[in-house]
């Protein structure tokens, strides 16, 4: 376990996470609970912009928030100076509904409905980000129906292909998302909205792909970027404002994962773009960057507890636990690799490995297919780590069950940021046709 | 496509289903769009039960509501005589709410937990089906704080292999489900329940595999329970009163699959288990199936608008849809195939094979991998095929994208089964605290 300032063992092998003993946390508010560490997320925040202000203040640092929608964590990134990169009419609603400025706003996605792209217009969205030739001329028609003018960034692809799982990778030129710059499907899509009068076109954005442990990839990423900078330059006699350069900065999932710090992928694409720039003779676009996992990744943990245990003699050992793929998908979709600890026997050595398993009715449903973990009983608390990313953004109520609440931990206060979802919640959308009663 | 009486495409190449044509249901509930033929469903029951009745009367279909769990299914299939296999508290909560009879459902899952069995008790559900040492222990005591004698099965492992995806096996003896014959647990289980005062050894479960296309395996499934029932029998003198067969029998995802008829799976377990009741002359247990899949799967058909269409010349064409993984995973999770026709093109030969791309920021965030389809147009209507089952019940917020309604067809009549989920109700449950308002 990567221990910090809030997260560690204390000497009676209880984890704390912001002050508070996950003991405590389990009997206040059950289990399986995600726990979303505060004053980390504010941490990464800061530690971003710390970079940024000293080497490229002109920046926008939004926040990827596919990674963790809700109201709480749009507040806490808001008050860092964060915007946020919203990918959905639902996300737009939950970020306005926290308060969140829309012009701190990036709308994305391969195919926004009419609907959305009417809300975010309506809103004020800073820009929509254009992912085809299709949605030019549908934003432009909505812009002019409301009477305005979108500011609109091109998505490309400069053909990186980062070396992470293949359903994770998002710029190779086979790709739903974007238009590659190779084969002049980019210029093509920029000469199309300059030519709309409701739409001004702003600048790029690329992302080329998740969970990236190298740097070497975001500094060629800058290259090729800024190259098509100056060929809009000199090709288009345009100017790119803003250069968008997407997210996808790897987390330690496991002590396998060995990544830099989070603020070190900003300093190498500050630094190579600033190179860039004086290099390439171009001026210099305000910097988005739009880091999610990196941001609320790690900062989550999240506590269940033992039940049945099986140890299948000369085969496997299983360890049940009551949360599983409705709350954690990753394992089922992508073999995603995570680290347990016992939460009440956290100084006790590892003297097995197990699989913990999920409650739902399906032999995929896994947590960790190899916890190293000392001997663990029915009732032990169970914590995996670093679930922050895509767990509950990605719960469903498969198998009916309640997609588990979310608090907040900081200085040893605990509130819920997403409340628990009732049996009453689970039926409140169903409906019976009365001729069904009838039978 | 496979046509029938409920789903076909008419002379304008409009396709209907359950009498209703998909361009009017789309103009009256939108897009993405379940929808669930209760016609074809009801027949499928019907199918299940004109072969029991005739050779086994003694025998209860559970439909295995994983697969579809909402108030109107219950509903749905308690009236065609069904009951319900539940695998949590919310699949119980529902089938009680919609009237189900309790004494006709059978609990099940590897680690129900303390409030699960309570509720299962207090609801007087027939049978908990008990998967561990573990529930042995706790169900008894729980039992006998509440004053009563609960019902049980075991889940057995007889050690079948059946060839399906491997995330959906569920009979290795690597299992994270029920105990084993061959290796002595699935006996020892069992002595240990008929020495608790609060339990009733009622009988056995088991449940080979999911989409199983042979009969073959469902007829050694059968001879293996049936010698373990004679084992029983001898070694600790016990009668299995109720035998449950589980589900699994394969459904038509597209034109490749080319599966039995639902009720000839049925047709070969009571086949062999008449035979097999002879040969081993044991007593005759009643028999419980539970189908999930088979019931609810070829009923539902997903409709969708095409937005963005991507040509990536010499690679791949995309065609992005208004749904994806949010409410149907199961590409993302296991590769799944499934059909999709132009629900308003549903005459017109398919010329190109194509991708069809959902809206999540996701790159393996697809719906149908090589789509055979007419030249489709951005507002065309898509309709992909045998979504009934885990496409609703899987469905999530991912992206915050809303959960989209289910509506029911019948004889030209459509009915919302499940409502549209709003901005509002993505938010219901988002709470801050004050401190973060005061930042």
């Amino acid at each position: 376990m990567n221990t910090r300032d809030t997260l560690y063992a204390d000497n009676d092998g209880q984890l704390v996470i912001g002050g508070c003993k996950a003991g405590e946390l389990v009997k206040q508010f059950g289990t399986p609970l995600y726990v979303m560490d505060e004053k980390y997320i504010r941490d990464i925040c800061k530690s971003y912009y710390k970079v940024l202000d000293e080497k490229y203040p002109d920046s926008l640092v939004c926040f990827a928030s596919k990674a963790f929608s809700c109201k709480a964590v749009y507040k806490i990134v808001e008050s860092e100076r964060l915007g946020a990169d919203v990918v959905s009419g639902g996300e737009l609603y939950t970020a306005l509904q926290a308060g969140m400025s829309a012009d701190k706003m990036y709308f994305h996605g391969n195919n926004k409905s009419v609907k959305e792209l009417s809300e975010a217009v309506a809103a004020g969205v800073h820009a929509v980000v254009i992912d085809s030739l299709y949605e030019i001329d549908l934003l432009d028609s909505i812009a002019r129906e409301k009477g305005k003018t979108q500011k609109v960034l091109v998505r490309v692809n400069p053909g990186i292909d980062a070396h992470t799982h293949r359903f994770i990778q998002t710029t190779r030129v086979d790709s739903k998302f974007g238009f590659s710059v190779s084969d002049g499907a980019a210029l093509d899509a920029i000469r199309a909205i300059l030519a709309k009068k409701n739409l001004a076109f702003t600048g790029l954005h690329c992302h080329i792909g998740s969970q990236i442990f190298e740097l070497k990839p975001f500094k060629i990423a800058v290259d090729k970027m800024t190259d098509f900078i100056k060929t809009l330059n000199v090709e288009l006699g345009c100017t790119v404002k803003e250069l968008n350069m997407g997210g996808g900065y790897g987390i330690t999932y496991t002590s396998e994962d060995k990544p830099l710090k989070p603020y070190q992928y900003v300093e190498a694409i500050v630094d190579r773009l600033t190179e860039d720039i004086a290099e390439k003779k171009i001026s210099a676009p305000k910097l988005i960057l739009e880091p999610g996992r990196s941001i609320v990744g790690e900062a989550g943990i999240t506590l269940y507890t033992v039940g049945a245990i099986k140890d299948i003699k000369d085969v496997k050992k299983y360890i049940s636990v009551d949360g599983g793929m409705f709350e954690n998908p990753r394992y089922a979709l992508y073999e995603a690799k995570y680290e347990a600890v016992l939460a009440n026997k956290a100084n006790a050595p590892a003297t097995e490995t197990v699989t913990v398993a999920g409650k739902c009715c399906e032999s995929g449903d896994m947590l960790v297919a190899d916890a190293k973990l000392p001997k663990a009983e029915s009732g032990d608390i169970l914590a995996v780590l670093s679930t922050g990313a895509y767990n509950y953004s990605m719960s469903s109520n498969y198998n009916r069950n309640s997609v588990p609440p979310v608090v907040l931990v900081n200085a040893g206060k605990a509130e819920y940021i997403v409340k628990p979802q009732t049996y009453e919640d689970l039926v409140s959308r169903d409906v019976c046709p009365t001729y069904l009663s009838e039978d």
